[in-house]
């Protein structure tokens, strides 16, 4: 299945897109229907017809959850390029994205004024299914719902200033979430997907996510140690090399640019950045 | 006024706490109260009566916001025993909890077989009465509700297995907020309140919150530069010297130690740490 958010005259809805039609589910969004624990029923059974999926502006983010935790340095070339000591991590890198941080598949993305030095991100977000809590690796597959492309967009100033990255990661509606959540089923590994990134058409990013050094089973078991991980939460699993960061001329985004991020069998994040008007008290 | 979040029969509720009494408001909780732009009228008028508040468990977080933001190293004495360069920080440093994260003032508090350092840190938290995006710190105070207390519980080995302390800082239901909201209204002077903490009756923390680096309203407007707080929304402000880790002897939490902490014009989050059980494989 193929599951998203969509806006409705009164709110928003769950929906499934199916046969390149969209079906509107009697559920807020996407999390509400995976808190339902017959969502798989839910989901397949009939709901309303919302026209044509090729119209979808998809200007919402396709699952915006309570907890939403990415995994930095997970991919071994990411590693390389970023860091002074090229040592493998021995734990995951957990940093956090509020639900205010997260914005629509298509949605146009702020370059804030406060930073200079936005990069894009490449990732596979993971959506849980059911709950999870000191499950192991082994059991921890069969609570994804599924899978979802990210775009974790950096403003790499801000994420500087301090050991902890939280600010430079969220930016009001600076990540991008979607197209689409597809259920494991509808993969034929889902363990293996090509991923990439570009920059007005130009690749800067490309990976296969069986590189991750952390794999999903891996970052779901651990989260699960210290937390509860409910239906709907979120896990991003990080980005491989070729951020504008670790390139020798920072191609740090600018007014107009169109970053793609597409996972296969997934679909793509497609967002143009704009430059915030100035400051009224500038004018 | 004093606020908190009470169990009810069928769910949760605001309760304003006055003259000994509780009174349930219309809202399933602070945060819901909070989101009403009429939040000061509405939790004025008369409400049910709940009892006395003598009784009182006290066994949910007093706000359990959607975005807590923790910030690090904001007393000169715990950057100074913390830190291996003993520079004041030229930015703050966020960190985040996840609601899940949070617990009452009162509650009992696990201690995880997965860490083997937990620490107390005594907290002054910060609640947002109103909105606030691109606010000056000029303007800050006028959209903070009121104050509470947190005991920003701390799994020192966790928080250290990274960069990122987020993992160490988001156990289960690991940190109190409460025992209730108080406006700012309520206090002499807001800004400079006793803050302690103690541990089976022994004084290891005490301080003055007018010591804090970064005050309330620069921690609000710095935040408000990269994403908008919400009513309910909550900043923890840091913690002062005298934390296990940075004690000559480490004395991490023991099975049925009790920690408290204090603010003046507040009250105590007051909390029994009691050891997880056994892993079932283990038995």
């Amino acid at each position: 299945m193929r599951l998203t958010t969509i806006a409705t005259d009164d709110g928003t809805a769950a929906a499934r897109i199916i046969d390149g039609t969209v079906v509107a589910l009697p559920y807020p969004d996407v999390v509400a229907l995976l808190t339902d624990p017959a969502w798989r029923t839910a989901a397949s059974s009939s709901g309303i017809d919302y026209g044509d999926a090729s119209a979808l502006e998809y200007n919402l983010p396709a699952v915006r959850p309570g907890k939403t935790m990415c995994c930095g340095l997970n991919y071994r070339s990411h590693v390389l390029e970023s860091r002074t000591r090229r040592e493998l991590p021995e734990y995951p890198t957990l940093f956090p994205k509020f639900p205010d941080s997260l914005t629509g598949a298509l949605s146009p993305i702020c370059l804030p004024r406060a930073s200079a030095a936005v990069d894009w991100e490449a990732e596979l977000g993971v959506v849980m299914g059911a709950p999870a809590r000191h499950v192991s690796a082994d059991e921890a597959l069969d609570l994804v719902a599924g899978l979802t492309a990210v775009n974790d967009v950096s403003m790499r100033d801000w994420q500087r200033r301090t050991s902890e990255w939280l600010q430079g990661k969220n930016f009001e509606a600076s990540t991008p979430v979607g197209p689409v959540l597809v259920t494991m089923d509808e993969f034929d590994d889902p363990l293996d997907l090509a991923i990439s990134c570009d920059v007005d058409g130009q690749t800067m990013q490309q990976a296969r996510t069986s590189e991750l050094l952390f794999g999903i089973a891996d970052l779901v078991s651990y989260a699960s140690t210290f937390t509860t991980l409910r239906p709907g939460d979120l896990i991003v699993t990080g980005t491989m090399s070729g951020v504008a960061s670790a390139r020798e001329d920072q191609p740090y985004l600018r007014d107009g640019q169109v970053v793609t991020v597409t996972i296969e069998g997934i679909g793509s994040c497609r967002n143009r950045f704009y430059a915030e008007a100035p400051a009224p008290d500038s004018l």
